[in-house]
């Protein structure tokens, strides 16, 4: 059970389950010099928090994070950056109902076909308390690449259930998604997004969604043309988030009924500087960015633990009936946002530190 | 421009240009035993090959692989297996009025903002000539896969542009289509994709698609909790070849509408083996695989060389007008779908070494 | 500055400066069902401890670990494990002096060459405290390789300066390594060792030294042929500790001048096992274990830091003195007994990961 | 049967066994823009070449190298570089009688029993031929820093059995070396050397030797100072040439005898420059290189393969007796010249490659 550390260059290795004593990780290849706000972490931690409003689930965990290296005088000091966030609230007696059975659609089964040991008290490694560390490490890549590169990354929820935001790319402020809790940015589909949400909780079900997210200032000329396409290595970081079933960029599964005279996107030249007129492309041509913006969009199937009775069989076979216990989320996809947000930075500071040599190798040793 | 190989403990390296001597590769990892039938991989290759029928393209390259290493008497030996194909038809003179010019998303613009260099002789690494290597690659690892554990590994065109196959999973039978040269294992819906590529043809354009997977047993326990989930890494291989704008698995997007109580596979027990009574998640849970069919689909844009003008710039910003050469595809799609089945077997079998292992130390040096 | 993860299979990624709040680590890979007895660990980072004795620093660190994460009831649980060690005593007003200072044959200069940046509190990422998280990690890859296999690795110090154990490797009782605080295993040599270690204090100097370190149980079949021989990813860990200048195995430099039919191992069968007569070859041949005994041997170089004056430079290049501080050791030897065997069950942990597939897929699956 | 890839960014992924058709490489990361010309390529390969001499073994192999991709007119296109040599002269009769045999000190036993499987034509991947691959990748990467940095890197026979060159490392002019078939950059030594040869050749039995090598204009800063120590990295490298059985850099085993008083290089300053005033280090500290010369050593055993009658066993055990056969060298130090700078050109080249971020994100950006 291994596959706990991702990316090359600037990675993050992840510990933890929600039922011991902490979560944490590490992250290694973070340049020197980038300034960690503590205030900045929290805040981003704050966004992934279970219990932030009744649209989330009430489990009050604090998330407070401690660095225990590779920061100095909220620096960065170019060293691996070591952090913690203890556990406060791990009631795992919810759990022990279930420790001999198989909850539909949750990874106790194949959990257990893979490791051939399952942690009673929870989820372990598959609980989504494990997303913690990558807002962490995700806060601080954002970070770097704000600072270094003025790059800028924002999620939004597109869609709850059938709740969907009809609106083009270029009408949208992704900012004013944090206004409301659902982190729609039109309040009109926010609230309708909220009305859904009351009325699935009082029917015991759960919703899935989609997510949209707009890179800016992504500087042309990274991703590499074979298996390291930018979008290849974009899409596997989505695909390691919980629930998601689904990574589209550009126009995504439209592209598949469009005409080439359609989807091509025409280059000209503006101030001397050679751009597309237009963006089907979504910012990225065969594997490497172009200097538009990247804009890709992530389905999340719904929570599988629903407040109703399921039946199911327990380890021998035999059949038994899930029940209920606790409060839950209704729908992940408002304390997604930020973990996409995470993923997204940690891909781009990687492939940002894999293209410097080439960079500099042009622009000054040969010089 | 690094990113040449893939996987971690089976593993593909590539190499090579459509315009250079010859392209190639290395398979490190794969096991003794396996049987490599010459004639096995001559026909995935020319599955894959342009010139098939009127419906690919007309270069005719004989893409006849030669074996230097690895296989001895059409038997894997354990060591690495370094194969090459000659280019026998590199006409560059086809591109040599592009060489400063940047086609309309093609990967002329960013590869040369990504590598400082661009080869005026055609696509460089970015050629779909490339994939020719990962077919022979996949190709022994769906042997492997196919002797060792009967895995069996299907793709097929399940639409082109507006016309779609428009069946079940369980009604389509995968092998069928490679009855016609479009791949679709359903005679009507490929007479109707049929005509639509000669009426785009007369039009000089391009169409996009969908391409659909189904893998049968697929033991389960593959696939890691967090970062290398199984679909994630499959994800990744999919968005690698190029044209694929989107990737989903079991219900994909469509999981996004769907409450809980409709989404989960509830649990059943037959013959006292534990198995799902539906299977909306595709195969996979929580990351791993559960020992259901696995099944994915993955969009392609349409291909970006049209036989139409098309305005653009060349290397200084001024303008030009693209005039079309040569003979082109109209469509990608029938010629991927060995491709998808090649980078599916490969992800599978990297999984299945690493799972391997756990398993072995849980069944047999404990005992 | 990255490069904080070891292994491929079973890794060790750390973190941590010996003057920020704590230093950890994630081991990742360790399988399921390992007894991890909270005392063992102890006792093995008490073996690294400074302050252990007079012959030793003073330091005192308690060098309590926190294990976070998979680790459930005393048995690993098939997760990453992450752990910390507070520092409790950082005095870092010690290296305030030095700030602007480089200090012969420290790493303060090449420090701050690569990193642009230096931790002015201490020695950063080069503090031999690093080690301590490498004696956890390897500390549970011993249990592994014990439980699972019978492995037994152990080492001792074979000299220290000019007094050196004289004895060949079947008079050697690793055991009684630990009967004295300079990890000797001979009474008298150890004797002498302390003897030359307090004068040598005296004069304000230090001493180098070398280790041995003998594997018992090895199985046959581990290491790869070509770049990842057992004995260079043996090597590679061996070099990575603080101080060590050279490495070599079985009859390592004296193999330059013997003569084949000297230094060649006959192969004899004894009881239906295949088995040399002699071990020159150190149990490795081709890169491969071949089940008899591995032995290598270490120099460590005297440690920089002198109880002397010594002249440096600051780092405008203008002239100083380094006035010495603080108390310090003499000899790194008998604290790197610990750390020798950690690498080495680290390499060995990773190799039986690496090698069981191809096991199992022989005697298993096949069949 | 893995392990075929050596470096992080700058890469070589080898394949071949000497009976079969051919021997090649992958060689991926290399920066665009290096000249690389076939006359230095085969000028290297010749180097490295049996049948050069009396002295090394009469096989004649041409050893001619066929690039396949990444190099466009004598210049590195950026893109991945696949190379192959043809095995001309593959006289597997020479082995056929050892099918079922041990040679002793050979990788017969420890292969099969690694891989399960033995290639009953010759030594596989163990198969000293396979260094030819790491010549070419390795001229290469010398190529990419003598252009890109002049860093210079030549080795040398520093003795062979007993007769050694005694001068100190100021004294050796390396590019003599080249001037005698023993690569002994001393002609009195040479001759001894040669006289040896001939007299060990002539009672059928082998020697060993120690080759050491000097590299210089390395810039300070490469490595990391945890586990990729440029010392750990390039003893791995040096390790896992065939025969090589120690590594030592700066003063190497003799430091375990020296004194922090007599080790310590003082720093200087010098027009501006900070340097040390001897080099007892190496031009390594804490793991990174501080500008000063890098010099290292390697200890290779005698061949194995002697021609006298030698007792082993065969595969089921029962006693037998390995006959010569076949025209051998008597020892390999003078070929193994171009391994040792072709790794030590590659080892350095993937640091520079690694370093170079840290220094652009210092240097350019920021400002």
């Amino acid at each position: 059970m291994a596959g706990n550390t991702f990316g090359q260059l600037f990675t993050i290795t992840t510990f933890g389950e929600s039922h011991g004593p902490a979560i944490g990780g590490v992250i290694d290849g973070c340049p020197p010099g980038v300034i960690i706000n503590p205030e900045y972490i929290r805040h981003e931690l704050a966004r992934r928090r279970p219990g932030q409003s009744e649209f989330t689930t009430q489990r009050n965990e604090p998330d407070k994070v401690e660095f225990l290296s590779g920061i100095f005088e909220n620096k960065s000091t170019g060293t691996s950056i070591g952090f913690i966030i203890r556990n406060n609230d791990t009631r795992s007696t919810d759990y022990i109902h279930l420790k001999n059975t198989f909850r539909p659609s949750h990874a106790d089964f194949t959990y257990e076909k893979n490791n051939g040991f399952r942690d009673a008290r929870g989820g372990g490694r598959s609980s989504a308390r494990e997303t913690a560390a990558r807002v962490v490490a995700g806060a601080i890549a954002k970070a770097f690449l704000q600072q270094y590169l003025q790059i800028d990354i924002k999620a939004w929820v597109d869609s709850i259930g059938p709740v969907s935001l009809n609106k083009n790319l270029s009408e949208i402020e992704p900012d004013e998604a944090e206004f409301n809790p659902v982190r729609c940015p039109d309040e009109e589909t926010a609230q309708q997004m909220m009305e859904l949400i009351k009325k699935t909780a009082r029917e015991g079900d759960t919703l899935g969604g989609t997510i949209r997210c707009l890179m800016k200032n992504i500087p042309a000329g990274l991703g590499e043309p074979v298996f390291d396409k930018f979008h290849a290595q974009l899409g596997k970081a989505m695909l390691s988030i919980n629930a998601v079933k689904g990574f589209e960029y550009g126009e995504g599964f439209d592209a598949a009924t469009m005409k080439g005279s359609e989807h091509n996107d025409l280059f000209t030249s503006e101030n001397g500087q050679i751009k597309t007129q237009t963006n089907h492309s979504g910012g990225i041509q065969g594997g490497i960015t172009n200097g538009a913006d990247i804009n890709f969009r992530l389905a999340f199937k719904p929570i599988a633990t629903i407040m109703q009775l399921q039946p199911s069989v327990d380890r021998t076979g035999k059949k038994t009936i899930i029940e209920p216990k606790g409060r839950h989320d209704v729908t992940v996809l408002p304390r997604a946002v930020p973990i996409v947000e995470a993923m997204a930075a940690l891909v781009t500071a990687d492939f940002v530190l894999r293209q410097l040599p080439n960079h500099l190798l042009r622009n000054e040793i040969k010089a």
